[in-house]
Order: C-alpha cells, then structure tokens, then sequence
C-alpha cells in the first residue's frame, strides 16, 4: 500500500530511479517463482489463496529485522541478511513442532536501495524458506524515510497431536536446551569491535548472522510426544524461561555452571569481561530450543537426538512449583534470584 | 524478535522507560481478547493456530503504514491510523471476495513512543478488524531507531466460487468504480497545507484518515456470480486499470469525464490547480472497488447495489483488445495514453 500522493510529494523517498513498486514486485516474483510456488494464487493480486490441508492446525508467526536495531550493513550481506529472516521465522514455526509452508514479506526501502541489495536479500530469504520447505508467496513494498525494514510472515501447520505448548511445564521436569547459548551475543559484540566485520567468519558472528532454526529436531521432538513444554531462546535465555514458566503456573532453578557454551563463545565472554554463563543466560538470537520433559525421559531423549539428528540436548534446569520463583545457581553454589534480562543485567551485573 | 544485546547497547532506542516489550505484549492481548478472540491459540506463543474452514481458500494480505510516508501525527490521531492500518488491509481481502479474519500485527516503535499513542494505535485497529468480523491473534513489537511501522497481515477466507480475480476482463466489458475516486489524495493536499490539520474534518480530509473497505460491496458482487474481474484502488485508477489490464491481458480505455468526483474533492483539486478528473485518476488511497462486467449486467447491477447497500456505480471506461492499450478520452474528446500513475504524471500535467 502506497500512497500515490505522497509518492509524489516524497519522490526522493522511493527507492533509486528505475525502481517502482510494480518492477521490484516483478523482480519478487521472479525469484519467489523460481522456487517453485504451487499456490492456489501466489504473487500477484489482492491477496494470496490457498487451501488449507484438512485434519492439522495452521501456524502464523511474524517477526521484523529493522536496519539499525537487529543489523547493520556493516557486518552483514544482503543474502545472509535474507536467510536470517527467513530463518527466525522458521524456528518459531518449528517451535510449535510445525513445518513452515508459506511467507508474506513486508519490506520498507530507504531512498537509494540498490537493486542488487534488495534483490540479494529477497534471494537469501528465498533460499532460506525453500531449504526448509516453505515459499514466499505475498507480500507489499514501501518506502522508507530512513532504515531497511523487513517483516516476514510465516505460516506453517502441524498435526494437533504434535503441536508444541510453551504452557504445560510441571514441577520436577527437566529442562532442556538443544546445541549452545550466548553464540550470536559474543558475535554482536565481535562483529562490533573488529575492524572488518563483513569478513569475520568466527563461530560467534556466523550465530549472529546465520541462525540455524532447529526444524528437525522439533518435529522429533513433537513426535515422541514425551515434551511438556517446549520454546526457542529467541531473546536470551533469562527471558525464555520466565515465558516458559509464566505460560505454565510454574517456577524454575536454572543451573548456571549447566549451560552449553561453545569455546568461541567463552573467548569472546572474556574480552566482554563477563563469566561465560551470563552471556548463555542472557544473550539472545541463539534460536536452540528449551523444552521441558520428565527426569526419566530425558536421558534416552538426548541419546536418541543425538544419534538421529547429531545435536546435543544438555540439562540446564529444574522446573519447581510456582511458588518457588525463578532462580539460579551459580557456579560456586550460591542460588540467587533468576535476573530478568537484558534491562536488570546491567543492575546485576554492573 | 528482538536481539536483547542490540537492546542494551543501544537502550534508548526503545520505548520510554516501564515500556518492556512483555508489558506492551500484555497490554496488546487485553485489548485483542477484550474483542473477543476464540482462536485455538492466540497471542502468547511462537506462533499463533487456528483450525482453517474446509471447503474454502484462504487469503493472505499484508499492508503497512510507515511514519514520513503514509502519514503524520501532524494530521493523524492514534486510534484513527489504527483504523486505516486495520482498513486498507481489510480492502485488500473484500477485493478478493472474501471476508476477514485474523490478523498479525507487527509494530516498530521509535524510541520515547508513549504508551497512549501505542495502545491508542491498537484499539482503534482492534475495533475496525471486530467492525468486519476479523480479530488480532499474535504479532511482532521491535524498537526503531526513527519512524513508526504498523505493519498488518490480515487473513481471511473466500467459498472458492465466490473468489474475485483481478484477471479475467473481456473486450467489450465496461469498467466500473464505485463511490468516488480522488478524495484521499485532495485530503493529502488539504492536510499537508492547513495550519490544524488535526482537527480538519472535511470530506477529503476523512477520505485520506478513515477509508471505509467495501466488503458489503465485494462480497455483493461476488455474490452475483458477474463480475469478470475485480480489484481495489489503492493506488489511484491510472495505476489500478493497468494491474486490471496487464492481469486480464487486455486493453482499456478510461473516460476522464466519467470519473466519479466529489464536491468537497472538486473544491481541494481547484486549489491543486488540476483538473479534478487528474485527482480522480492519480490520487491514490481511494478504496473503491474497480471491476469489469458484460455492459448488459452492468446497469441491473448498479440499480440493485444502490437499493441494497446504498452505494452507487459509475461507468468509467471499457475494455478493449490488448492490441489496443490503455487511452484515456479527455472531457473534451481528445483521446491520450493513459499517463503511466504520480511518476508519469508529471511529465504529463508538468
């Protein structure tokens, strides 16, 4: 939706010469068809149709990356860019145990996007949906007065029984996380600092930029039908439980010597001055799952995990009754008050 | 999504202080489930579900309104803007013959968005969706680091008979509009050159504020199973005759002098110095339908949506072979080529 007049008045606003709506809709289209859209209408009209399966429940999640608040061109590419997108999306449509079908991309265009960016990021995010098996079939362009914005809608479906709660913790469940936390934090803070951050290829900046959603192992998950309660760690892990709990009238003791760190990630932990369990807790954008299971199933869980799918699921919590709060242990022992994220970190933490 | 150390670096570029994202969250869902939402899952998880209908599409669309190019709070209330961002996309499912649902709404807010604008910006849009029968089941909230973004995606579902294509017009049919065209563009003008824009309440004015969907009128025409082919005029005629046209793979030619137009809009396109048929042809934001039917169907269709829905019908051009173009036939006789839209525009009226 543009408004004609205000294109008028804002002309320097829209994107470079030669750039209308109409051909960068085209331009869409073209890459979108080449992944092989098979809707009922796909690009093109007033809406997008299709006919929903019989028998399973339709997911839809919507998540934005805004230019200056979730990335900077200075460390990212365009088609990197895209594929992040794309993937954020998909884990949360994985973390309901679905499976991702089709996406309606938003994108806002400073004055003088390049062509090849918008057309670089429109392809990564493409790419991205086809490798899980989704597809981009709708969306709407705009100007922007200033940032980059690009909102993507994800529908997905899943089979009711395997559908995937963030309510339905219980007292004395475990709780889980596949792969490791704090990965994309030290990135930022690496990607921040370094004099070249486009080519910086470290395990840190490749979280931040290429989040992997965990699809497979989600639908694994659902399928055993052995999960309480299940989530991404999309803001940081500190959050993620708190919602965890809160959907679920339960309390938590999170272990703070228990979470997965990989080595690069504790490198970077010590050039931002902090123990490496806080950035596990409270970095965000990890995109691992955190699920809550019975103490006996988790074993056998984890080992079956890893010998399918190839990724380490490791213990990094209790679930207590509520009215034992939220709460930490630290690593010499000390059990402190869970801190609540990003904001009391800095009162935490200094 | 939101990356919780983009957040602590760079603090201020969130909302005011008490402004977290989980009370914003919470705050939103209150006044969604004040309207009544019965979804399988609403707001609260990765994802929100629903059991689609069988027997019927699905539609998907996505409009979104960004602060600098669609509007200023200089002329435009919270609760309104709520409306329009709810409106446009409410259009956009009646153009398809279809009737809305749910929505997913993404917000980026700048840093220091008041809590009475954000929240106002919701009712009003939670209040226009329940006008049509749709409700708001999940989104997105995310800092900006400088214009507001409502970005909406509204779903809805259509019998697949009654399902109106943009595609589908004939030689020989006649090309009709209802209501009037080229209000909301002469209320862009108006507003933009009032010195209190805010409390302008013109016709005009209302037009570029409040656009009223037609989906009584959609849904009446799909309805009477006559229409050839149908879409809405969002981004003035010029621009929307020719999705018709390039849709259909045919030829059109408009008459300027048909071109339904306003007193109050007559008055504002004077003080433009154009001709009001150019405001009528070019202004965008009009929300009228533009469909094409057999020139027998048409006068009987007029008469009955008139008496049923009280809203009138005007010729405004034909369909012709492709090989024939897009022309317009100037209130004098003279025929053109059709200008192009607001780009084209200049060259054309200078």
């Amino acid at each position: 939706m543009k408004h004609p007049a205000a294109r008028r008045e804002q002309a320097c606003l829209f994107p470079t010469s030669g750039w209308r709506e109409f051909s960068l809709i085209e331009a869409i289209r073209k890459i979108s068809a080449a992944s092989g859209s098979k809707d009922r209408l796909g690009i093109g009209d007033d809406a997008s149709a299709h006919c929903p399966e019989p028998g399973c429940l339709e997911l839809v999640t919507c998540d934005a990356l805004i230019e200056g608040i979730h990335w900077e061109w200075a460390w990212c590419d365009p088609e990197t860019l895209g594929r992040k997108a794309a993937a954020v999306n998909v884990s949360d449509i994985a973390a309901m145990g679905g499976v991702p079908r089709r996406a309606h991309l938003v994108l806002a265009l400073p004055p003088g996007a390049k062509e090849k960016r918008v057309l670089g990021v429109v392809s990564g995010l493409v790419a991205e949906l086809k490798k899980y098996g989704a597809r981009l079939v709708g969306g709407d362009t705009n100007a922007s007065p200033g940032p980059w914005m690009i909102s993507l809608t994800l529908q997905g479906t899943v089979a009711e029984k395997h559908l995937l709660r963030r309510s339905g913790a219980r007292a004395g469940d475990w709780l889980m996380v596949t792969g490791d936390l704090g990965g994309a934090a030290a990135g930022l803070y690496e990607v921040k600092h370094s004099r070249s951050p486009l080519r910086l290829i470290s395990y840190a900046a490749q979280r931040l930029r290429s989040p992997i959603p965990r699809l497979a192992e989600a639908r694994w998950l659902a399928q055993t039908g052995r999960v309480h309660a299940l989530l991404d760690v999309s803001d940081g892990l500190a959050s993620d439980v708190r919602r965890l709990c809160e959907a679920g009238r339960v309390g938590a003791c999170l272990y703070a010597g228990h979470l997965p760190v990989a080595m690069d990630t504790r490198r970077m932990a010590k050039k931002m001055k902090q123990p490496a369990w806080t950035v596990a807790l409270q970095g965000g954008e990890d995109y691992e799952l955190l699920f809550a299971v019975k103490p006996q199933d988790a074993p056998a869980l984890c080992r079956k995990m890893q010998a399918r799918l190839g990724t380490a699921c490791t213990l990094v919590g209790e679930v207590v009754p509520a009215s034992q709060g939220l709460t930490l242990a630290l690593p010499e022992g000390k059990m402190i008050k869970l801190p609540a994220g990003w904001e009391h970190n800095r009162e935490v933490h200094g």
